[in-house]
């Protein structure tokens, strides 16, 4: 079909190019070229840009199921992605024009036909670590064919698609013949937001899910609770948010939340992982669940203060039972995070019923034996449940059994290069996050300092490197709330976005940069506040405050 | 009035206070207390504080002109604060009630009255560097009286008012009898925001203006033209934004926009000060003006690149003669600012007709002395404009002459002690920035920083320390457009208001966090996405995204 077409790669014409500047000045320098791979972002594995340019207009464009295809017009999935990439294209109002009868132009493309070639097209799945995620896309006279085994790959090539689509000097839409095989390098592409050091209104969880699918990341990581508040409204022990929350109105996820958010994750090839952070980060659960925390001592009394969920209560487990087996039927995803980091001895050492039952185990003074006594029965609860877990590193660190299919998180140190030999060293999955915590910021452009990152840059074989699934850009949530997340957070996790999307050679930053711009400012168009990288302009600017 | 009344300090019950943890954590100790002085922000000079608490009901309550003001309802700038400020106490929508026949209740609030106290109340003029913004602020049975010479001051009195409301735990908004006596520390308290590295939309500056007026700022400082883009549409020169706007359609300031700017302002007791940064900081002007600019040269040759504005050609001052007569009619304020900072040589010495002058001129290879030179043409021009004139410090450095009016702009060095021994010696007014360049980020409370600063810590007698005017909170433009801005700059900006505004004694950093994480709930409650200080929650979140 378009082997007779010759592809050699060009400059595309950007609609918005920034205006070049003839005069020496270090600042204008920082102006943005067009990249020969336009606004691409992140870069697929393999592109072939054609010269041949095909105008595309509102009125007779469409994207239909294609023939062949295992889903039809019954895929609601795809047929709200199909509105939605409409919607990105030519804005919402559908222009009037002399459609019926009118003859498509010899250089127009009509069509974008998207064909799911796997029997099963995972419609009304749920994506997961092990999905197919790879599409192939032909934009070519007279229709563009987008070929993807599953759902989740076309959810990809459509937005590869519209990132294609650029306006020539009179606003008119075009598109070049291009040929583009493209599938992820990482499988868990990760974004963690923290709804408890604040809390996050629903709307700014969807509008960044929305984001985080123009950018081809897969996984919310959802750091729901912490010692801050404990927003999730619990159907079991409403009494957790009812005390633990900031307000047990106005500041909860009730279950219809939770569920809309899964939903539009689901629909947009995003999985969410909950986390649910023990035995420490857990102040906010024990104001609605006595007995859960371990009470402190100053001398031989209680000092009225708690330390991390108690140890050595059958209470416990037997609430962690109740409390995980909610979580396992709420939250589809095959995993849940169990988080197991930053756990605090202090409170524990102060408790003589802790000291006591320290002796009784032979622990001697290694209080680490018993947060690993604490977790191993946990991991035995969540198990129960069918659910993968995974694990901030300390677990690891501190010699728990783990399953095999664990997948330990690494974030301490600033490349963690020995911690990810270590972890695959022995077999566990593994996801970065150390060179990519996001709410740290400084002054200029530390994308770049993200986007460098090599995640298999580590001592280890090639084995060792098979069993990194990927990463995840967290953005705790001290500093951010709704006022602030959503520029903090694009695009500089559009750099880490790329860095586990795109083949291992892309790493042209210059490149990058203009790539990056032109993206940036598709993002403030699409009704985004992504921050920009340096003096610029977008040619639709946000229309916020 | 109120000599009967015994006032005396108290917590007051804040409708907001945060949830009180019992636990330890060194996270959770963050959280807010309740401060005696409420939310109030910047704290006013004299505060007294009763423990009577007075309701007050939407469909009750008054604002109104004093029988004695000199301002009346054809004031149109106190009718619009009034009801503004109504709005922000009770929301737009004005409750249905039992209103004329109900009788006050014995502790109810029914009215503000706002008396200005001087025979011109400056109703319809501008605000100025020497505006009496004093007011005076009863709140006591039946009726609260609101007293200030000029208008300046009770727009500050009504921003105080509403900041003394709070809701009890019914939600029933409550004040407490409260006598205050306020003016600010320093005059010129100032904003400068940049529009040329990014192109800031009318809605985004308007908005800070807002914002601004809650903080008792009184100066917007336009850094309105730079190298990066010219969108100041001149009505003499408009080629300048033709040429050297982003866009010369949707990324510029027309002649409507910039008086629509003004006068919001004014409504709010701000000034307006644009600067127009010369002779460097220049390239978007030789876009639209020939000649304009210095060519660069290579060897003998021309590069093709330009220079600083170019010192040497009569045209150049026949140009700024006409510009600045322009800028002296469109913006009212009694002050222009005239950049002159940061100017580099390099393309200055590689042009021959500028050497040759240089010999001329007797200037060796000093070449300060050619900006010197080109300098005090314009100042000379600025003059008969009848201006005031603000500039960088380097021109004051620079040996440059200054008229005795002159105000010297201190943005260099950490605490720029030095420079503002300096100049304060030399007899000049002085405000100081370079402590508070908002666009440099970091980790964590970067507004405690900002706030320790103490402005007349420097050598020098009383009277050089009364020459310092005020200070400003620069956010230069590289990093922050409309997505960003508005969060970047409060409360960030907040802890410089306060700087300028309080007494120098108000230096309690735990009570400023006390007040000025309640202050920013409010601004968020108004609807400015204002950033949190620390882990902690708003009963009333930011709605946008």
């Amino acid at each position: 079909m378009t082997a007779a077409l010759k592809f050699t790669a060009l400059f595309l014409t950007l609609g918005f190019c920034q205006a070049q500047y003839n005069y020496i000045d270090e600042e204008v320098e920082g102006a943005f070229q067009a990249s020969k791979y336009g606004s691409l972002w992140p870069l697929p594995q393999k592109v072939q840009l054609s010269q041949v340019s095909l105008k595309v207009t509102s009125f007779s464009f469409r994207i239909v199921d294609s023939k062949e295809s295992s889903a039809g017009p019954s895929c609601t999935l795809l047929q709200s992605a199909y509105r939605r990439y409409y919607e990105y294209m030519f804005g919402s109002a559908k222009k009037q024009g002399p459609t019926k009868n009118r003859r498509a132009d010899l250089s127009e493309l009509t069509e974008l036909q998207v064909w799911i070639t796997s029997p099963d097209s995972e419609c009304d799945g749920y994506p997961a670590l092990t999905s197919d995620e790879s599409y192939e896309l032909s934009v070519d006279q007279p229709v563009a064919v987008l070929k993807a085994p599953k759902v989740w790959g076309a959810l990809h090539g459509l937005e590869t698609f519209s990132q294609l689509l650029y306006e020539d000097e009179f606003g008119a839409k075009n598109i070049n013949s291009t040929m583009i095989s493209d599938f992820p390098r990482f499988p868990h592409r990760g974004i963690l937001l923290d709804s408890s050091r604040h809390f996050l209104p629903i709307k700014v969880i969807l509008a960044n899910l929305e984001t985080m699918a123009w950018n081809k990341f897969n996984v919310f990581h959802w750091h729901i609770v912490d010692d801050q508040s404990f927003p999730y409204l619990s159907r079991t022990f409403p009494q957790l948010s009812q005390q633990g929350a900031y307000h047990p109105y106005t500041h909860v996820y009730t279950p219809a939340d939770v569920k809309m958010v899964i939903e539009f994750a689901r629909l947009r090839g995003i999985r969410v992982v909950p986390e649910f952070d023990t035995p420490g980060h857990t102040q906010s659960w024990g104001k609605g669940q006595k007995d859960l925390l371990t009470p402190c001592y100053t001398g031989s009394k209680p000092s009225g203060t708690f330390g991390p969920v108690n140890p050595i209560l059958n209470t416990t487990y037997d609430f962690m039972t109740q409390f995980f087996k909610e979580i396992s039927t709420v939250f589809p995803d095959g995993y849940v995070h169990l988080g197991g980091d930053e756990v605090d001895f202090t409170c524990w050492k102060s408790n003589p019923d802790i000291q006591k039952f320290m002796e009784q185990q032979g622990f001697g003074q290694d209080y680490k034996k018993l947060e690993s006594f604490y977790i191993q029965k946990l991991l035995d609860i969540v198990t129960t449940t069918k659910k993968g877990y995974t694990i901030w590193q300390e677990v690891f660190d501190n010699g728990v059994k783990l399953k095999p299919d664990t997948v330990v998180h690494v974030w301490i140190g600033s490349g963690s290069n020995q911690e990810m030999s270590k972890v695959t060293a022995a077999g566990y999955n593994t996801i970065l996050s150390s060179p990519w915590y996001l709410d740290y910021i400084s002054y200029a452009q530390d994308w770049q300092k993200y986007y460098r990152v090599e995640p298999l840059n580590f001592n280890g074989t090639e084995d060792q490197k098979k069993l990194v699934i990927g990463g995840e850009a967290c953005l705790w949530g001290e500093y951010v709330d709704a006022t602030n997340l959503t520029p903090r957070l694009w695009p500089r996790a559009s750099a880490v976005a790329e860095r586990l999307w795109s083949s291992k050679d892309v790493t042209d930053i210059d490149d990058a940069f203009n790539r990056l711009s032109v993206h940036r400012c598709r993002m403030v168009a699409r009704g985004i506040p992504a921050e920009p990288l340096f003096s610029s302009f977008c040619p639709r600017e946000y229309k916020g405050i």
